[in-house]
This record gives C-alpha cells, structure tokens and sequence, in this order.
C-alpha cells in the first residue's frame, strides 16, 4: 500500500507504506478518503516541525473500513464502516484530571505526533474509532470530523433553534458551523468576504453578508428588533474577525473563538465588558461531538457533497498542495487512499 | 444645603443645593458620605462631558439616611440607614427585557445622566435604595457600592471556595474582588505593580507578586500541581493586564473583564482556543449584589476602614480631584455631605 510522507521544506514523497498488523486493543484500517485540513496545510508550510518526525504519513480527516483487529478488541470486525476521532489524551495532566480531554497538556493529535490517514492502510487504538452506518458514502464520512469540530463549537456554544446566529468566515470549519447552526433552527447569518465561499454558502441556501458592503452590525441589529446577535463565531483566525466579533453580539451574547489566531490580536474589552458578553475558546472535539456529527453527515441533513471540491489519488498530494497555498478555490480536498 | 457641581473644563464650584421635596415614589435622602470613583475621575477629566447637564452635581457612591418620602412608599421612613443602587434601567430594550438591567442600553446611571450624591441631600426613587442595619458606620457603609461591584464580579465569575482565583490589579476594585474570593475560602493571588497598592494589599492579608519581578504564570503552575488559576479578574482596564490575563488561567478557566478599556487591547485569542478559556465582561451590579455586599461591609468581615485613604470636607473636592490626577496615593477618598 501506498503513503503520502512529509519530508519537511513543502514536500511529500508517495511511497510503499506497509500495514501494520494491529497490536492488542489495535485496529487496522483501509483508508477510502483522507480530507485536507487546514492543519496539514500548516504542516506543508513548516509551522509544525517541532511536531514531525520526518518523513512522516501525516493526516487525519479520513473514512474506511476495518480491515483486522488485534487482540481484545471485540466492538469491530472486518468491514465495519468506520471513522476515527484523531486523539490520544494522556489521562494524567491536570485538564485531563478535570475531564477536559480535548484541552489535554500533551494530547497526541494522530496525524501530527504520530503517523497518520493519507496511507492505504493505518493501524490505531480501538477507542479512537466511532463505527459508521452500513450505508453510508464514504466519501461524505470524510467530512464528518469536520462536521465534528462543529458540532463541538456549537455544544460550547449553546446553540438553540430560538437564536440569531453570526459566523464569521465561511471556509470549510464555518461553513459547517454554519449548517449545523441552521440544522438546529437558528437564524444564521454568514460574514464573508471570498466570491468563491459566498458562492458556496449561497448554494447551500444561507444567508451571506460582505462586510466590505455592508454593515454587519447594523444589519443584525436591524434584523434583532435592536437586540443583536445571541451567537457570534469567529471562524477566520484574523485579526479583521477578532474586531467585528464583539460588535453585532447583543448583551450577554456568546462569542465562540474556532479560528486558530497565530498572534495576539486587538479586541474590544470595553465592548465585552460594557454588554457582559461571553467569550469562549472551543478546540478538537469530543467522543460525543462525533455520535451528533455522524447522522447529520449519514442522513444527508445537507448536500455535503458541495462542500468536497475534488478527489485526487494520492499521487497527486504534492501538487494539491501546491494548489492550496497559491490559494486555488477548494472547500475540501479528499485524496483516494485506496488504490 | 451645599453641593459640589461639576462645571466642565475639570472644575467644581461648591454652592448651595436647596433640597428637593420627594415626589410620589421618592425618598429623600441626608447624605452622610460621598465616595469618590474612577468614573468620576473620568467625568472630571472631561471624558463624559456628553452625557453631563453642567452645572451638574456628580457622585453615586454613598450612605446616608432618609429625611422624608414621597407619597406611596411604604418601605422606607425617615431616619432609616439606607444606600442608593444607583441605577434606573429603561426597561424597553432589548437587555431589560432578557432581564439584562446591568447593561440596559438606555441606562440611566444617577450621578451621570441625572444629578448625583456630592451634596447635602439627594432625592431618588424608592427602587433604588437598600436598607441598611441601624448600627452600620456610614463611613463603612460608603463602600458597600464598590463591594457590589465585586460582588457582581464574583458572581459572574461563579467563585467557590475551591478556585485558585488571581485579581490582576489591586485599586479600590480589584483589592473588593480579592478580599470577597478570599472571603468566600478561595486561595487569591493578586498581581500588582504598585508599592502602595501592593503595601495596602498585604495588610489586609493578601498574597501579592508584582509581575515586574516575579514570573506570575510559572508561580501559579507551581502553586496549582501545574494545573493554572481557575479564575482571573482583569481590573486594570490596561494592555498589560490584557496580555497577562490568558496566561495564568487554567483549562477552561474563567477570565472576568472588569477593568474599563478605554481602547482596544491585544488579546491572545489562540490561548483563549487552545485552552478553551471562558472570557466575560461584568458591569455594574444587581439588586441582589448588594444584597450581598451589605451584610460583608456591615459584619465587618475584613478592617474596611484601611480602604479609606481619607475623609474630607465637600469643600475641598476641586483640590482632591487635582490630588488624584496628580497621582496621589488614594485607595478610596470620602467627602463629608453632612455639614
């Protein structure tokens, strides 16, 4: 079987990558799709080295089906459907005492910290995996961890059908929250400024504001009687969502930060502590995030099929690459492991 | 009877303020003391001149006792100790009608948008008073509004007798915030840069590190098994304590903005992510926050009195505002409305 390996300096090498046969508490799995995250983007940039141990298959979006399990484990059995939630708390750190896994000191992110899903075959502990109905499309299963991170955001969150809802930023993660949002029976609003994500978000029936030519809060104001927003979600990481998120928020408001800041950014304190809003931070996701993410994905509550923008064997991993930072118009990427 | 009207341009005359017979629903008051805060400093500093009808006497910490009331109160007769919430939210909006009146958007603060307490007698509705036990110092009883302002604090930040709490700044506020966590069993480390405040701090008891010399986060992973403070109060309104405030924090801890900014300030917002930290803002106060800070202020729970830096006549209030723009060492200063 076949591996996409990072080698550092923006390159990959595909390359035989054997199974593994699966120790005790194993499984092994045949990988269908694995899907390009924004994370393996930092990884081709050099953001993560530190993290690497080159060359390393890296990956950890994924769909497949189980091929052996090892010793012990009797939940699976060959040809289960099955997606694997990426994460190995290390059950001693003081987050991990308080049951905050997904904020774990020294989480081990499969994929990052260990070999991960952009290979034939991949071999993991039987409780990362969650099973997947008989009939579902494998490659819509693929975009159920990141419907996950959503739907983690959204719990943190506190999502109801009764709120009016602002994300800022429609690439794949906001989107999702997005979608989930409106799954729920909330009012969503989408700030977004890309032609390509305004396209894609309009496809799917949402309402989408270019803050560029239109004053958002205004707009949510109007659209509240006054009141504002219940729910806002910063979902671009940039320092241009971190000054809008405090201001369409009504008083006592949440504010959900899922984009990932790569530096401090300036926020309105005043505005926070003038309306008491509420800021929370939402990372990963947990076992339960996955069992809300999979039916939406499996029942097809959408047409996620929009949001895969191209499959690709994996031979084609270094210039997908390549594509995405020159910034080509992708949603979501899945590379066919199979082969 | 006299008063300290604030004519703009940082003055104050002191002259004659007749008392004004209560209407239906009012109490009239004899002021005992008058405290002065920040946000009168800010007025004297002509940072609020757009919401002042100058001349205009300011201030809205006090205590005092009732001299008559108004037809229809029942509640309140005459010689009563009693402390104004100074506070009249509209009631219309959209926050009053979530029950939000801390942050009511047309909020009426009495001392701002209407005449305030420098002045020998004060006329109020009976809605905002509080019934203070017969034997209260009234000079102690003076600082039972800054004690609700922390105790609205705590309450939002949901202080318990097990957190490791650290109070970022240590004026006449964060010092409130402190001694109520302390109060309630938590352990409480303040971080202060101040000799006076840091020499005012440790004589009631308290543990300070000044940040200047001491790592704070490394000292509070040492002193919480590597785990962080379950909560921290921001109430320096600088960017100083804006960087600190996401460092000593816990997984999921709690971060409560109490301090005004007067302007943006650089947030670390992957830390707020990567740790799933919970940010909110705190203004003012609810009926039940006194409820609270009456019975702490009138037990004498802690030596209240070290918070009183000085008690002066009404006639030196222009001297005393230059004092504090000056930057003398006050914690909290009374003038005298009694004479």
């Amino acid at each position: 079987m076949r591996g996409a390996f990072y080698l550092g300096n923006k390159s990959f090498r595909v390359d035989d990558s054997p199974p593994l046969p699966p120790k005790t508490g194993e499984v092994r799995i045949n990988i269908a799709y694995g899907g390009i995250c924004g994370t393996d983007v930092h990884i081709y940039m050099g953001h993560m080295d530190h993290r690497i141990k080159m060359p390393q298959v890296i990956g950890h979006e994924m769909s497949g089906t189980v091929a052996e399990v090892g010793e012990g484990v009797t939940e699976f059995k060959a040809g289960d459907k099955v997606i694997v939630r990426p994460l190995i708390p290390c059950g001693r750190c003081p987050a991990c005492e308080a049951g905050h896994y997904t904020v774990c000191h020294q989480i081990n992110v499969l994929g990052v910290d260990t070999p991960g899903c952009f290979q034939g075959s991949w071999t993991v502990p039987a409780e990362t995996l969650h099973r997947l109905p008989d009939d579902i499309d494998l490659k819509l299963a693929a975009v159920i961890e990141p419907a996950a991170v959503g739907a983690h955001a959204l719990r943190i969150g506190q999502v109801t059908g009764e709120d009016y809802v602002v994300v800022i930023g429609a690439g794949p993660i906001g989107i999702m929250v997005a979608l989930e949002s409106k799954l729920k029976g909330a009012r969503v609003l989408i700030s977004e400024i890309n032609p390509f994500r305004i396209n894609i978000a309009q496809e799917f029936g949402m309402e989408v504001v270019n803050p560029k030519e239109t004053d958002l809060p205004a707009y949510v104001s109007e659209k509240t009687g006054g009141a504002g927003a219940d729910v806002v979600f910063e979902v671009t990481g940039l320092a241009p969502g971190a000054e809008m998120m405090t201001r369409p928020a009504r008083s006592r408001g949440r504010i959900v930060i899922v984009g990932i800041f790569a530096e401090p950014a300036p926020v309105d304190l005043g505005r926070i502590m003038w309306r008491e809003l509420q800021v929370r931070g939402v990372r990963l996701y947990d076992a339960v995030d996955f069992e809300t993410a999979i039916p939406l994905v499996a029942a097809k509550a959408v047409p996620w099929e929009r949001l895969i923008s191209d499959v690709r064997p994996l031979e084609r991993t270094q210039e997908t690459f390549e594509e995405i930072e020159r910034g080509a118009n992708f949603m979501k990427v899945l590379l066919d492991c199979s082969d």
